[in-house]
């Protein structure tokens, strides 16, 4: 089901970090759903949350515990425990604690991700049974393995790794992400986990974190819903030989791009599994008077239920981008200046159909599985991107079967 | 296809407008899709409009002669006349042209009103052909006609007509509505056409019309999206024998809850002929501090594909509503004081799951065609109410099909 050919990559080991994934039987008894991460020592940890009102219980407790120099991640998958109130607090501490137990930290250096159903009481005990197994599993090349087991309606695993040299040194970026509904993230994404071994502190690693999200997991959307239980976190094991990376640096820039690089492609595999997708469709806004506004105008581009099913059906049905866009709240919005293309054809003009535009060649560019419209608003000089996928019998399907 | 048993009402004429309906072949041969309809002198007319900045001509022309005395409502179906730039306009004012050369009256004194495709061409022959039929057909008791030849994807006709004692006299009121997709009206809503025989200036025609407007159509969405040709026109034709209605009298107030009544009415309807719609659901958020407020977070819920997806499958899955109250933005929002009740079963007790609530009860509800869904938000006095639809397959299917 997914758009284009998505292979998983090599993942290349992060040295100092480990990974052991284990069925606990939360959802179903036939894959692993349980995944534990340990970071060496002196890893640094950054991550950004859900900005829904109501977040999860663990995000409740992995928010508290980030700056206790956390040692262990753990993520079950095939439960949220979302809406479940004093109980699922209580849970979700307890899931840290029995880590805690059975290694030599504190149960506060354990942050705990869940992901799946919302409202049902998550299965601690299935949680704290098979905790040993992901744990006897520690292996630094278990990627391939965790990014499997941190699925819930992906139809594929979604890996990023790379070595790149910077500065003379070898430094690895190796992360994973899971995803495919409920996403338009706010301030975070789906579940995300990167890792790599350069070392950098936490308040380093943490701008350059929030910074890489808010262009690349916060510019892709599917349904326009924003899960209770979003996160993304980078970890660095400062293992590499590469110094310390110091704010503002050319060396720095470079650990930047590379952590984009590996946010981008992360955020942009879950549109391409987006639920029953059959297109990855990018929508380019430019010539606004801000970012905020470019974004403003593609997001409702891409949440329009009739612009999604034009795509699906390969309509060039421009006038539903055209009416996407009027409605899209812009102050003093100026449509005699506006412009819209379909991949390299001008469809709109001034305000009105291109007289240049032809119904084939619009139709040549739907046709294709990937597709960019581009807004010019003729009005600023900003620039926004936003990924979105289009909206089949099979989102619907999926979402009428699948509980949340 | 509806969502209930909606019966298209016996319409009583109403003294001073005539209608006539005749088939102009604009996007079919098959059914009517030419309306006029024509005002007695001393009639008063007021509207209100889409505030999609993409509005199409026919909207401009139609702000613009409000003012003029309109005497000629010119409504086709078939053809927005949207996103057609200058010679869109030139469309425009052509029919309104076409009309003055039938009649007595200026051609602004003319509304135009278009309804259909986006994006392509007006076929004013085939209109300024048809004209003189729908001339010939001007009756005052031809509403059924009417509101049959406004119709697109709509799957049945929506019609209101009730004779009131105001006062110890009778007055009329009629109206029909279209529309079925691309709707959350904005200021406005999708077509609605009401008449009446009281006789009232038209500043408090117009004031009556955007209060009335604000509570009836601008609470219904379908899928977020704003059309580029919603409108909305009530004339009072003034032949009722009851006096001149005064600002603020509570004959005046009689009137405006006569008003509120047929345009909540034909608003419900629109949502029963939803594209796809299996229920009809009603989302009422209370103890908000503002009706904006309320309104923001019923749509965020009405919005949500995944709530909608999960009321199409029947299935009781409160986790998707509590997720979109939770990203509705609202500020300072406490989630420990949110309240959640589908029908009178209370799923969400202090932001958690009730403790009554039972899966059992959950489904009985959801089972039913209509339900209404009540959030309290524990931190004010007002109350709103949005109505929606749910998420089909045939939604999927309708809008792959049908170009708007």
């Amino acid at each position: 089901m997914a758009v284009g050919n998505i292979e998983f990559p090599h993942m290349h080991a992060v040295s100092g970090i480990k990974l052991g994934a284990t069925c606990a039987g939360i959802k179903q008894t036939e894959r692993d759903d349980l995944l534990l991460v340990e970071m060496t020592e002196a890893t640094t940890c950054a991550a950004v949350f859900t900005q829904n009102a109501f977040c999860a219980a663990p995000v409740l407790v992995a928010r508290d515990n980030l700056e206790k120099q956390p040692r262990y991640l753990l993520v079950n998958s095939g439960n949220a425990n979302a809406g479940t109130g004093e109980q699922g607090l209580l849970d979700a501490q307890a899931s840290c604690a029995a880590v805690a137990k059975l290694s030599d930290v504190n149960s506060e250096q354990v942050l705990p991700f869940s992901t799946g159903v919302i409202g049902e009481a998550l299965p601690i005990n299935k949680i704290v049974t098979a905790l040993a197994g992901a744990q006897a599993n520690l292996k630094e090349d278990n990627w391939d393995k965790a990014a499997h087991a941190i699925l819930t309606t992906d139809t594929f695993a979604k890996g990023y790794s790379k070595i790149i040299e910077i500065d003379g040194q070898s430094v690895t970026v190796t992360g994973m992400s899971k995803g495919a509904g409920m996403i338009q993230p706010n301030m975070a994404t789906m579940l995300g986990f990167i890792a790599t071994d350069a070392r950098i502190s936490q308040a380093n690693l943490q701008e350059c974190l929030t910074e890489t999200v808010e262009q690349s997991f916060n510019r892709i959307t599917v349904d326009g819903d924003t899960s209770t239980n979003d996160a993304c976190v980078l970890m660095a094991s400062g293992k590499s030989s590469l110094p310390e990376l110091i704010a503002g640096s050319d060396v720095m820039l470079q650990f930047q791009l590379a952590i984009q690089e590996a946010c981008k492609y992360l955020a942009e595999a879950i549109i391409r599994d987006g639920e029953g997708a059959t297109k990855l469709i990018k929508i380019k806004v430019q010539q606004a008077v801000s970012d905020a506004e470019a974004v403003e105008v593609a997001k409702t581009i891409a949440h329009s239920p009739l612009v999604k099913t034009a795509f699906f059906a390969s309509d060039p049905n421009w006038g539903r981008i055209l009416a996407a866009v009027g409605r899209s709240g812009v102050d003093g919005l100026d449509v005699n200046k506006i412009s819209i293309y379909l991949g390299d054809v001008c469809i709109v003009d001034k305000g009105g159909r291109a007289t240049s535009y032809t119904e084939a060649a619009g139709q040549k560019i739907m046709d294709q599985q990937e597709i960019t419209v581009t807004v010019d608003l003729g009005r600023g000089e900003c620039e926004q991107q936003v990924l979105t996928c289009d909206f089949s019998y099979d989102y619907v399907r999926i979402n009428a079967e699948y509980r949340t």
